[in-house]
């Protein structure tokens, strides 16, 4: 597909909500943005800049001549870090690509403790100064590869017991995007489970069927599936939320719903 | 005064406008913006960025660190021209500075009657493509170094006979700033006579007295005085709407206010 | 191919000639750069940046995982026009892309005279301020669509016209590529007859029987060719010159070589 | 002083460098630069960009219109880390900026072994990737408020030590400018001995009486000093090489040259 069908052109597509953001925390999301697809060459491509989404004309220009059957995108409003490339959204690591969209709490006070936790052999490769991306690292560390969920709620765990031992409450949002190219995991999540919005489009053959009129959605094939943390347009039956605390995982046949229980691993809550 | 003072730390300073205008035709004015102002060397300043005023680390430490007796600063939202710095305001010509909030109607098919008026000495100095800077090179080439308020009546009377003659109706919104680095004359007009919002501060003495606990206020000399599109902070007795169709005119002792009407200059029409 | 094995790749690679020209005017080309594909969507996409092609993350990204049988890539050093997206190269008019390697002399002086003679309907796309820019627009002008060959050779004439009427010598440089997807004609021409560098890459059967051991070569396919301002690597039998005043014209089956006689059209000089 | 007169003004100003260096390892330095000044407002100001100096119009228009009895600038040539402002010098703490022409060998391999030696307390602070800010973090952690030159020497012991268990040789390549706005210290050292060139501009009066053609030289102060990586113009009796392994401090009154030893600090080297 080529990529504008879902960045540009829905009445609410990402790119509008860069500068006018509905549902989000932030209602301008202007301190840069990244994509990352699967398509040519080997691995993930990712494309970030500083400039706010609705402005780039590269973008406009990727995602009209980039057919990819598989990518996030990522608009940001900082927290605090930098406004540099090295911080934008999504992290890439081998095959994985990770967005989040969220916070961790009393960063600031956090960052080394946490940085310090992530493996020696990944130290070195963490580019930027983001929450974001030391959770990627975490999670990597906690055995992405091997278990993506398991990692996740590992990595998450661990932040959230290591704010529990500086007195920071509500240590985390994490609405967290997360691929390997073949499947998409997508994490709903909070400490105070008061998670930001997150939805997937529902069955593709049952949104045909419910919006003949509409050409965009027609060319949804069988297994196409959304994930935006806003609806792209207002549509009965289209979107559904995903749930607090659990994961959707998006991938050939079935997908699959579980619950997300973030738990810091033994080894590492002594540090 | 040292800038930040205006630009940053009112509640509703220029930079916050940037990010969530209240008044202003475009909520958010994240497409570049300018600081022009009166200081050191020879002439005026001018820094200009593509980034959004609110994220610029650079736009933070001149404003803290510059201190200017007269500047002029701008955001933008672009109505249809490429962000690019040549493209942000203000533009200067000599020791002018000119700031437009505001856009010429059908600037598409205007625009190249509008460059041939321009004086052919000027022309090869236009370096972006706004409406603006157009519209500035306009005044320049009919006599605003002698009669700036004539000048800028002319300008904008040219290009509201240029588009009458297109078919094109509502020809200009422009509220416009423009200084020599002795006076400024804030303009607010519109051919449609619904002009985007201006302010002028108040009498520095009496806003002195109307607010004795406000430190800021307090530090305002006798001839200071702010013009804005939006009030800086919402203070009883401190800001007073320029009207429609005139201008005021800041200046070294008693300020004037003038009427604004625009009227093509005789030899240009017939282009 | 994906664009890297070009771009990235060979020894002497165009991204290496942003940073260390060996044959070109200026060493370093680091005021920009563009590259402009065929490929997905409609028309070719443009990737444009005002940074150092030598330290653009992006571009590594996009020439690793872009395919395209066709691309224009340039690096640019600006010969006094801003440094801004609009002025980078290539420029694109429906299917066209053109870059052009060379410079207009006393562009400020003309450019008035040569923007008045684009077509009335061309004039509001101009987004940019280079003389390279314009040079395509009176291409366009005069009749790229039906005659590129003749087209070019009467905006260039008509330039150099412009320029002997303002008394200004040696009025043109231009090594100049174009394509419309489907051809791409390479022009080297100067005024004075003495050219910027411009090569060819030989017959692709020759080239393979030549360099049995160089696995990049041995990818080429038949019809492939390759045209470079610099050798992209020192092979004998590799490049060849394309010859002063001429035009190289790729396509699918024989390659043509023509002549370039630069010709002010009839009706245009007397502007 | 207007900055303009020694960043752009001499033959081979630093602005030159940064196209074509003709002493440093890196002929081009186009990867970003910085300026750091003491002038209006609190404690230093910083300008950064990622743009090379040569093309960037905000870095002309501030050289031009900024006064500063002291100011720092730096033209970065990456050596591996990201092109972003976080990474451009100066550095700032408090009231001291901090400049390095150099390199940490192995950087990648080092660098959490570096980054854990940080104070807790200034590891928050760490927005870059560079190994030039972790020196310098390394010098604020051991003790450069109270012992300047000997803080340095202890965070390049330190850095050379780390290096050493990790068997890689010549650890260090460190000319590095200093500065608390009132004094200027200048280190020239590398693990090798074969520093990088410094100079040192000779006595102001000497040098207007050697020159008294020259207007730029009459215009120096009797305290005035300038230190570069390279003559600024080729004039006998002007400048003079800092000597290997030592620092020069610039200051009111007689200037002092003090032998360099880097040594870790004995609490650190555990680590």
């Amino acid at each position: 597909m080529i990529i504008e069908e879902l960045l540009f052109k829905p009445p609410n597509a990402l790119v509008d909500q860069s500068l006018h953001s509905h549902m989000g925390v932030e209602t301008t999301n202007g301190d840069g943005f990244g994509l990352g697809w699967y398509g040519g060459g080997e691995g993930p491509a990712v494309y970030k800049s500083i400039a706010p989404a609705w402005g780039d004309p590269n973008l406009r220009e990727l995602a009209a001549h980039v057919e990819a059957p598989l990518f996030l995108a990522h608009v940001r409003a900082t927290t605090g870090t930098a406004i540099q490339q090295t911080n934008c959204h999504p992290f890439r690591h081998g095959n994985w690509l990770f967005v989040h969209n969220g916070v961790v709490n009393g960063y600031h006070e956090l960052r080394r403790d946490l940085m310090l936790a992530v493996d020696p052999s990944l130290f070195p490769g963490i580019e930027g100064s983001t929450d974001s991306e030391v959770v990627f690292n975490l999670a990597l560390t906690f055995g992405l590869d091997d278990d993506p969920i398991g990692a996740v709620e590992r990595a998450i765990g661990f932040v959230e017991a290591t704010a529990e031992r500086h007195g920071i409450e509500n240590a985390v949002q994490a609405s967290i995007g997360l691929s390997d190219g073949e499947r998409v995991w997508a994490f709903r999540y909070s400490t105070e489970r008061t998670s930001r919005t997150l939805f997937s489009s529902c069955d593709a053959l049952a949104i045909r069927e419910l919006h003949p009129e509409n050409e965009r959605l027609q060319r949804l094939q069988d297994e196409d599936r959304v994930v935006v943390s806003e609806p792209l347009a207002d549509l009965p039956g289209v979107w559904e939320s995903i749930e607090e605390s659990t994961v959707l995982v998006v991938q050939p046949g079935p997908d699959e719903h579980h619950p997300f229980r973030p738990q810091a691993p033994a080894h590492a809550t002594a540090v």
